[in-house]
């Protein structure tokens, strides 16, 4: 079974202690599809300027992820310059962002895939994952993530786009933004009455917690000593759990501990490394030998 | 078997977003009393002042706690006054604290009890834990608890004393003030060459790190919609540790894991209520019904 998802597709430059990491594939969709594909096919909607990397197109292919929806337009890809320091590596520090051919994209969808039923509408502008997920003719499992910004400049249009989602995916500071409650239990239960039958809070460091109707859970994240870039983590993250419910088609408990616990141990090898240097050579043999630790470190 | 603390015993004044809380019992090892005395018998070395409450002192006798080294002196008892904003209900604003009988207090420990080998050096005056722990003969476990106060007015008896320490717990924040290293986990391996052999890193809202040479582990917090007043949380968190360890005498991995699991529970009693008003009906039952649901909540 296979999955569409809606996102950006940028080049990333990261100012690190030692100096630059340029050139990188990065954006929320590129992150997702990296993490997805270990699980299931999936079709990336998104656009890149002409000047993209030929590397990363033929990259992202290899690992079976269908461009069929990548627009290439005249223009500048979108470009992301950033620097986290070791203070707080969970906050990243824009130095500037070029938006490029993102400017003027609106979400194309080959006709072959307007009809497919599960959705993912990785961090972008609210307005465009709403559109695309009109042209969605079939969706059975909507899942969403956004960012702070989107929740700044274009809040009513995250609570339109909320009311249409399955599976919500924050991190902690967005999830108390969008409710205005500071206790994450609450404000879970408060996502829940705007929509989403499914609500993930991620906690960066600090794991994540889970929280439906009919059972919560919480998990803490893999123990990561070197933390060099998050850049993506929390769209590995996604891109995890998205991958592993398409793939098992169930959306009970155990299905869900079982894809938070791959989602967890994803997003550690992505931020153990710039980029996707960590993420990008995996296979599900080295994933599962890293959950089987995790599993061993969180269990009561 | 039993185990010996030293640490405060105070008057605490709240502040609320309704009123004032007056006279409640508190201090770290008041706090530590209550919860240990649910699995060991629990002798308690301070000091209060010849004001301390009637009610408050047959409390503790009534859970079982022995008082014969706590003595009563001319003076005002220590008390603290403050405050929690809702918006960081992890860090208590300090309004007023009165040491009273505490500026001249030099810890006494009954002849009978000196050879007793378990014992805990609650949040006090590095000094006095110090002096405390000499005075001990047989020590086998000594575990402390310590606060960001200490590590900055006195560091380098923090230091001294960490050296004497089998079982270190403190906050991440004091983690970190103390090895001057922001990744948690390296920060508990510093701890660990300090001397140590198990270092318990408090995350509150974010749950708990355990870390050993051989074996590491982390949970995340019961799940607490309504957190009134954490107060003594940490407190009865080490009485819950200390108190399992001292009952079960083992220290291999699986006794560690319950440990905090119980520890983890008996903390989330306590900031549900302001004071001891959560913790105090306690029984083991109560507590091991909460410890069902948490290690369903946490189980990967």
């Amino acid at each position: 079974m296979s999955l569409i998802v809606l996102g950006t597709v940028a080049i990333d430059n990261i100012k690190t202690t030692t100096g630059w990491k340029r050139d990188l594939l990065g954006g929320s969709a590129s992150h997702f599809c990296m993490s997805a594909s270990l699980f299931s096919k999936v079709h990336l909607v998104s656009v890149v300027g002409d000047d993209f990397p030929k590397k990363h197109l033929n990259f992202l292919k290899k690992k079976g992820v269908d461009l069929t929806s990548l627009l290439e337009e005249e223009g500048k890809s979108f470009c992301w310059e950033g620097e986290y320091k070791k203070s707080d590596l969970n906050n990243a520090i824009t130095i500037s962002t070029e938006l490029g051919v993102l400017l003027n994209y609106v979400p194309q969808v080959s006709v072959v895939h307007e009809s497919l039923p599960y959705v993912f509408l990785a961090n972008f502008d609210p307005d465009l994952q709403y559109q695309f997920l009109q042209r969605m003719t079939k969706p059975k499992l909507v899942g969403m993530d956004t960012m702070n910004l989107w929740l700044t400049i274009k809040r009513n249009s995250v609570l339109k786009l909320v009311k249409k989602v399955d599976l919500f995916i924050a991190n902690d500071a967005e999830a108390k933004m969008l409710t205005k409650e500071n206790n994450l239990i609450k404000a879970a239960k408060q996502i829940r009455k705007m929509g989403p039958k499914w609500v993930v809070i991620k906690k960066g460091e600090h794991g994540v917690y889970f929280h439906s109707d009919k059972f919560h859970f919480s998990f803490p994240a893999f123990p990561v000593e070197n933390v060099l870039d998050p850049t993506g983590a929390g769209d590995t993250f996604a891109g995890g759990i998205m991958g592993y419910l398409v793939k098992h088609q169930k959306f009970d408990e155990k299905t869900f501990r079982n894809a938070l616990t791959y989602a967890t141990t994803l997003s550690s090898f992505n931020v153990e490394g710039f980029g996707m240097s960590k993420t990008a050579p995996l296979n599900l043999t080295k994933v599962n030998q890293r959950r089987k630790a995790l599993i061993k470190f969180i269990a009561p």
